[in-house]
């Protein structure tokens, strides 16, 4: 499959799977995973898990508004995966943008999380 | 050097040559190097300093917001970088906000380019 196609299917998914139910994304992640939300680093499936689900929030929605990728190394066995978008988090009516990078690793026939960097944008 | 370290003196010495003379990031792509430019795809040192250099400004200052790293591999051979921050181009006051992300890739004592992705974020 194509790196663009790779990337946007990706990105619905997890976006889709952070909105429904945050410990499903344990599934996109391993032990070498990293995770960067907010400059504060985390290592390993069940540590970025926890970080997501403690997240201080009750609803989220994510609206995808850029998906850029590019093959991340010669051999296309990952793809580097630049998103941006808008957050609404619980009764909020104010989106608020973000930026989110993914490694994504393939094994087999899908990908997995090497890499995950998260940040809010602030005018 | 660490991760972070060398993030953000690549960041620091980017945008300085960036808004300097953008001919002179020259010396930090080669053939392999990608750029997706506000979504427009580029290949090969010639092509991305080619498009740089064409970008319709004249004066440009880029300020920093944030700067997050890792490993983008387990050999400690490339690193992930996404770059939050402002642009301020030719004589406007109101700065954009921009997104950029690099895969740097380690080549004896240095670092070059081999995934670029830019993108402004829209409010």
């Amino acid at each position: 499959m194509q790196t663009q196609a790779v990337a946007e299917q990706f990105t619905k998914f997890y976006y889709d799977t952070f909105d429904r139910n945050r410990t499903d994304l344990a599934s996109l992640y391993r032990d070498p995973s990293m995770l960067t939300f907010e400059g504060v680093q985390t290592q390993g499936v069940n540590s970025i898990v926890e970080k997501l689900v403690s997240l201080p929030f009750q609803k989220v929605a994510h609206r995808i508004s850029t998906v850029d990728a590019q093959p991340s190394n010669p051999n296309n066995q990952s793809i580097v995966v630049t998103v941006t978008g808008q957050l609404l988090i619980d009764d909020e009516t104010n989106p608020q943008m973000f930026t989110q990078t993914f490694n994504l690793i393939a094994d087999g026939g899908s990908f997995w999380v090497y890499n995950d960097i998260f940040r809010l944008n602030y005018a």
